[in-house]
């Protein structure tokens, strides 16, 4: 459900690895005057503004490898935000009028720092994975469904064995929340690798169903009410119990287009913002359920609309399909 | 469509207001060695991690009017982050696995700035705007709008004149991109207060119909096609025209709650990622059409889901009315 960087980043800080001496240039963790002196940029792979994350390609002065940077500045921190303010080394006014005012503010070295993650040596993958893609949205009709879609996730061969894993609990069994073991109508939740399952206002589950002829949301019709009704009903209940987390709470729905073609649906915290909850992305459980009631064929016939990123394999067959002309 | 905060910093930072000299602590625009010492902070109003900002309540100094002090971190710079590299001062290493490893990184203090807005002194309502405020889910039967929501929208006697100021050209009528001119599926298109007008990638514009008599999707239904489908078509040529940007770049929805009850629809760039457009606030204009064209008074009998925040008028309704429970 998460990339390894991701898991690594936010599951595992605690892994120290072997230590060892880079290559001139490469900061080691064995002193405090190591730089990234030797590190020329030769591309801008991601920018993202909002989030104050950047991301670069380069190389290492004497070394033919590539590497990849985030540099992601640090959140404040409600502890010590008293002392970063009594510490401020400078402040320059850039704007007054009236009661509002604003300002250039340099911090204490202390509360200057910001994060680095390297990927270094880094693979065409991993720069492909890192840079900015571009977006496009497509208007699924159910005829482009038939003749698009479904063979490109037939042709794409992604495996889904992690899935049957957790299913028949030959990993991450110890991680289960929930379990209705109903064949036809059960699922399981867990965590999802996002969540570090300790901040319950950034809570997330994905209840993963038993049935697996299911694999998204054109594939549901009147036999799927059961299930449907059975996650939410279950689902909400199982939080409520382990977490304390009310309904009105929650943010529960689906991907369309879905990263896993084995129906599954997202349990969030709506003070949690976590990408793929827009509306070009996700379908709320409640809407589906009242839809596919008030017509079971609904989703074999609606156009749906979804957006697909330049290196997805979705994208490169709607291309082919003459779409994006 | 903006608060005046958000407009004074985004668009008018060439606005320099009367210069003087502030109480003691309080730091000015006419020397650099000023600093917040003076400040002390009362409470935190609200945490941004994801965006790295953080709002304070505080006082200065010598003072008894309290402060809303918003404190948040710059983007990284593409044209200088070669620069910002080349002059760190200090890394650590926190983390090595494999290809992987995270460092602290301390940049030189040229880099280090954030960006502090202040509010000073700051009344009881702007202290409640930039507080963080609880958040429920609301699941709105046709019954529920009847009871609660209707009743609150028409005692709220929020005024809704400006809209009509700009329908009848008295404000704005500079901004338009395109206009209609039909009364009753005609429409005005005009850029949102949100964007700076020159970033194409982050493109957000609002068509506002002519058409007095709809507040919200709750008042859609087939008499409103020829207008839904003539703002999707339009707007659409309108935006290729003008900006060069195809539909396959656009997010193009309604919002329900609206913040204004005027029917409106809002057209985005797909790289955006705005506020209010995730699948608890956004419903997509090709939907609201396939689902009239499918049952012309689905919006009147749908049970629909929406956020309330804390102190919005329709929250206290809902909670008056038990909904809370």
């Amino acid at each position: 459900m998460s990339a390894p960087i991701d898991t690594m980043c936010e599951n595992n800080e605690t892994l120290t690895g072997k230590k060892r001496r880079l290559e001139s240039g490469v900061p080691s963790d064995t002193g405090t005057d190591e730089t990234f002196s030797g590190f020329s940029v030769d591309k801008i792979l991601r920018e993202d503004t909002r989030h104050k994350v950047i991301t670069l390609q380069g190389k290492f002065e004497g070394s033919e490898d590539k590497a990849v940077l985030l540099l992601e500045k640090r959140p404040f921190d409600r502890d010590s935000v008293n002392k970063l303010l009594s510490t401020v080394t400078r402040t320059k006014q850039t704007l007054k009028n009236d009661i509002y005012s604003t300002f250039d503010t340099v911090p204490d070295p202390a509360f200057a720092g910001f994060k680095t993650t390297m990927i270094y040596p880094a693979t065409e993958k991993h720069i492909m994975k890192y840079s900015d893609q571009e977006v496009w949205v497509v208007r699924e009709t159910p005829e482009l469904y038939n003749s698009v879609t479904l063979p490109s996730i037939e042709a794409s061969n992604f495996s889904i064995q992690w899935v049957y894993n957790i299913l028949e609990k030959k990993t991450e069994a110890d991680r289960i929340v929930f379990e209705d073991s109903d064949p036809e109508n059960g699922f399981l939740l867990l965590p999802d690798m996002k969540w570090d399952r300790k901040d319950l206002d950034s809570l997330y589950l994905v209840a993963i169903a038993n049935r697996r002829r299911m694999k998204s949301l054109r594939d549901l019709d009147e036999s799927s009410l059961p299930l449907l009704r059975n996650i939410l009903k279950k689902g909400k209940l199982a939080i409520k119990d382990k977490y304390g987390i009310p309904e009105s709470k929650l943010r529960i729905y689906v991907h369309y287009q879905p990263s896993y073609y084995h129906f599954h649906v997202h349990f969030t915290h709506v003070k949690l913002d976590p990408p793929g909850s827009g509306v070009l992305h996700a379908h709320l459980l409640d809407d589906i359920i009242d839809n596919i009631e008030h017509d079971g064929q609904c989703y074999k016939k609606k156009t749906m609309c979804f957006t697909v990123r330049e290196n997805d394999d979705l994208k490169k067959h709607y291309a082919e399909a003459g779409y994006f002309k």
